[in-house]
């Protein structure tokens, strides 16, 4: 059975008919005022009583009659017999209309001498000089400040109108597993409901995640028709695309209609938009990375018709580092890192794959690629959206080239400084291009020339006259990782797991099978390629492949066996006119820490002997 | 008894000091996954598994072994007696190592055919893809973002170790009432620890409110050294002057050390610093600008040092409206509104009285002026540092003149279409002068010149060759308000409560006067001066004056007799420059409405006839 989408229409005609099709009008609910900061009013609001009711003395001191102080000087003191103590805040009694501050109070036989005239009203605060009974204190649709909740509470208003948009987040699918369970074959962690809960309260909405639900078309119905009769917006979370097992489509067409199902974005192409009981029915695609796309690109500006304050991103004109390529006709929206590299900013498109989570972790921002665009060349300008604020991105060190865990703990000593230390992994070449391009502060590579020697080679061919320095992160250890505590010598005939063409480990293995006469054609599996360390370990430990060559450290992450092969000269390499970037220095003392050397120790494989010294390239 | 300060230090130095004297380590807390957005980490956050664990199906489809599909072509279909059913999501079983996407399968007999080979590995989505067992998720001092609450849910994570700085709140003062009571003569609403757990929280900070503590030492003791054993930092609210009643500073002194009394800013000098068990412990002023100001300049900087994220304000040049003088010595922090008027940023200081909590409410920014500064002068430039997004900001609407409280309700009708009307009350000759200086969009205005005709005379004199329209809010009558009915020829011998000069409302009480050829001096109380109708209408109903003049609206709202004298043209007066601009547009088009119509028929003391005209001003 092939379902096809029953139309794919663009993005902003998708938000218009949103707009067009429901009211947006939200409920109203009460809430308490220390829950009130960040809500926004229904109405206006109005003080209950006047503050003050009544005159207050504004100083300590003595409340007078100010008739009775006339043509009190230096040279003629006056004594008051009646005059009343006052302290700041208390009631000026009636009979007073003015108070004299401690300072110029004299005390002599129980009565008070003053040398001064007080004028009629001085330092009284008088009743309503705040705000009176009956003014508006704040306006419809006002999105109440942290600091007015003080305010509001002066004005006797304790449980103040506010918006309410109710969502329900209805979860569906037979493989889904709660957070915190994990996951057999074929499960999944139900994540898509948990992210939307957390984006849409941010954003004022008041979520109620529904149990998970089976795929069962007559479980889906009654999810969906209940949530429908408690929240004004209702959310399924997956079986919107169109195999199989995707329900969600037909139930909201059994219940009610459907307007949309599939609009023209990448990634989210399978979101349903239908209506039951006169309320917005949407049908989340599964992958996450399409999740959040349609939570961001459709609920998000969505919830501002009902007058929500979803924020809207910042907007940074930056430099794209590589091309974008698309067809034409879907909005397309790319995770990025941003960062500042010199005097521009530079801005790196992420792994595309729905399916890679950590893309959203690792990215600070991200670009639209326009419906009627084919893409962007790299070096083009682009217009970057921030995931963080700006001065955090601002903050960014754009570190592309070869990756190794301990970037991530050099990040985790950075981060604290107010630094954000992001790695594209880009293999060992990658990196040294991207500092050809002078796309990135620094770049860890480990490429092993022909004479044996590292990373200078390369810098030499491909930076030719550019001032670069190289400082050890460490020396590593490369080897074979397997079940079985395989040799490098016993890698003929075994199933092997390779790393990618321009890595500097496939240069490292070429380079040790090349000396040891091995052919790499005799090696099944040397064409199936991986990106990291880990996902080498991976699938040996799975039983895919029996053997790959990897770093120490992801061989024991797995508690696989590892036979050392060769040691390999870690460097990070940058140019030196960025040596005095305050972010590349703070990078550089704290591979020079001793924090790092004790993670290096801990983590096992590194040799530190040489650890933080710098060098210049050439 | 007069206590003095023990010392008054600059801010920056009480900075310092707080840096210095603190070691300011936050504690740890787990909190659970739905309320960790914002959160800050308190270590890095590693994947508990890998995800996916095993090989999945990217595509709908079959898993076969791709070694059996080479060869396959139009020409030479081939059929696999051994292929899986999978969907997107299923995992690949461990004999298969492709999928081929269900629009290249043709059924046949219970097995498939295809006509096209398929790659190893080819739409598989490899074990470790995401995440890899053991690989940092996020760093140490990460703010959590709201989608990534997904991705920590997917990686195993459902308690993250997030930063707590727990602060204790201690109200103290004998005078307090909660919100929610109409606080009796004497009384005060305790509004600042519970605008200071809405500051802080929104900060980050994890805070408890104590119960409110008498104005005695022993219980303020108590008070003061529970909620020390419970908390990271303590906030004692009020007692922290030099009053007799102020007690914080010796209880602080008896169970630790005042380390300051007395920081050199305004308002807010009266603020302690003191110690504690080795923990911070913060004497807050009672006036909430006061508590405001200390809240936002000390106490969340501070909190930055225990790794909490408090946003810093955005700032903007901005050319500042009226001078603000000030001592040497002090840094001054004054709250304004600001906005763009044309092609520049103007911003307005609002009353300056620390008691006034409404200016926190009606201001979207403020100005600190520097210790060493005597202060600015009208037109120069000055930084700016908003209370609002920076987008907001741009769309404020600046009105200077004569208040009334439809203008209230014209901004209730303004802020949903996302335009705040900020109100400056400053009189129509005060309006009229920032209208010459082009410092606002429009000026509300009842002048009334010696031939009886409204507001074009003075428009004519102080904006001679300034092309100026006006147009008509309403006709609005003016009147005497009592306790018990007096008319305009009652006044002479009774007490009388004025309004300030350059109001349009004390020129036609001038006019009536000389008209009506009473003599002011006649009138005891005119010299007495208030800003505003309301206020003229509490001086009657609290029995300070007899008789006083204002608008209906005011009379109503207190529940007392009013006796019409005159009506005048309340009219918005602006450039003609301007007219076009959006915010002025929708103002004509609100103050045109039906709705605002309905709401001067329902606040009663307005003519309509005239309401919308617009004229030129010449």
């Amino acid at each position: 059975m092939v379902k096809r989408y029953l139309s794919v229409i663009p993005l902003d005609d998708a938000l218009a008919l949103l707009a067009r099709e429901f009211p947006c009008i939200p409920s109203t609910m009460q809430v308490p005022l220390e829950e009130a900061a960040g809500r926004i009013t229904t109405g206006p609001i109005f003080a209950r009583y006047s503050v003050p009711e009544i005159h207050l003395a504004a100083m300590d001191g003595i409340a007078v009659r100010s008739s009775e102080t006339r043509g009190a000087s230096e040279q003629h003191p006056i004594t008051l017999p009646q005059a009343a103590w006052v302290n700041t805040g208390n009631v000026v009694p009636p009979e007073y209309d003015a108070v004299i501050m401690i300072e110029d109070v004299w005390e002599a036989d129980g009565s008070y001498m003053i040398r001064k005239s007080a004028a009629p009203w001085q330092h009284v605060r008088p009743a309503g000089e705040d705000l009176a009974e009956s003014e508006m204190v704040m306006q419809s649709a006002h999105r109440i400040r942290a600091h007015e909740i003080g305010a509001l509470a002066t004005y006797g208003i304790t449980h103040p109108d506010v918006i309410a948009v109710r969502v329900g987040l209805v979860p569906t699918g037979s493989e889904l597993v709660p957070a915190g369970t994990r996951p057999g074959p074929g499960q999944v962690v139900e994540s898509n409901t948990v992210m939307a809960k957390a984006m849409l309260e941010e954003a004022g909405a008041t979520c109620t995640r529904y149990p998970f639900v089976e795929d069962k078309p007559e479980k889906i119905r009654n999810a969906i028709a209940s949530a429908c009769r408690e929240n004004d917006i209702i959310i399924v979370s997956a079986g919107s695309s169109a195999g199989t097992k995707d329900y969600t489509a037909d139930v909201i067409a059994e219940l009610g209609e459907v307007l949309v199902h599939g609009v023209a974005i990448r990634p989210g192409k399978p979101v349903i938009i239908g209506r039951i009981d006169k309320k917005p029915v949407i049908g989340l695609p599964g992958y996450p990375l399409s999740a959040l796309t349609v939570i961001r690109e459709i609920v998000l500006p969505f919830l501002r018709n009902y007058g929500l304050s979803a924020p809207e991103p910042d907007r940074i004109r930056a430099q794209i580092t590589t091309s974008v390529a698309k067809e034409i006709g879907s909005d397309e929206f790319v995770l990025c890192t941003i960062g500042r590299v010199g005097s521009r900013w530079v801005v790196s498109p992420q792994s595309k794959g729905a399916g890679v989570q950590m893309s959203g972790v690792r990215a600070n921002a991200y670009i639209r690629v326009p419906r009627a665009s084919e893409g962007f060349d790299a070096g083009g300008e682009v217009d970057a959206r921030l995931m963080v604020p700006a001065s955090e991105a601002a903050n960014a060190l754009l570190i592309t080239g070869s990756h190794d865990p301990v970037i991530d703990y050099l990040a985790d000593l950075l981060r604290p400084q107010g630094i954000c230390l992001l790695s594209t992994h880009a293999g060992s070449m990658g990196g040294i291009l991207a500092l050809k391009k002078d796309e990135c502060h620094a770049a860890p590579t480990h490429l092993l020339a022909e004479n044996g020697s590292y990373n200078t080679a390369y810098l030499e061919k491909y930076l030719p006259g550019t001032d670069v320095n190289l400082i050890c992160i460490a020396e590593r250890q490369q080897g074979i990782v397997s079940r079985d505590g395989l040799t490098f010598s016993d890698l003929a005939g075994r199933t092997f797991i390779n790393r990618q063409r321009g890595s500097g480990t496939r240069m490292l293995l070429d380079y040790e099978l090349k000396r040891a006469g091995i052919d790499p054609a005799s090696i099944p599996g040397y064409e199936r390629e991986v990106t990291t360390h880990i996902a080498v370990a991976l699938a040996v430990k799975s039983g895919e492949a029996d053997a790959g060559m990897c770093v120490y450290n992801a061989a024991k992450a797995l508690g696989l066996p590892f036979v050392p092969v060769a040691q390999e000269r870690y460097e990070l390499a940058f140019r030196r006119e960025h040596a005095d970037d305050p972010r590349l220095a703070a990078l550089i003392k704290a591979i020079r820490s001793p924090a790092f050397r004790d993670i290096l120790a801990r983590l096992g494989g590194y040799e530190t002997a040489e650890t933080g010294r710098q060098r210049p390239a050439r």
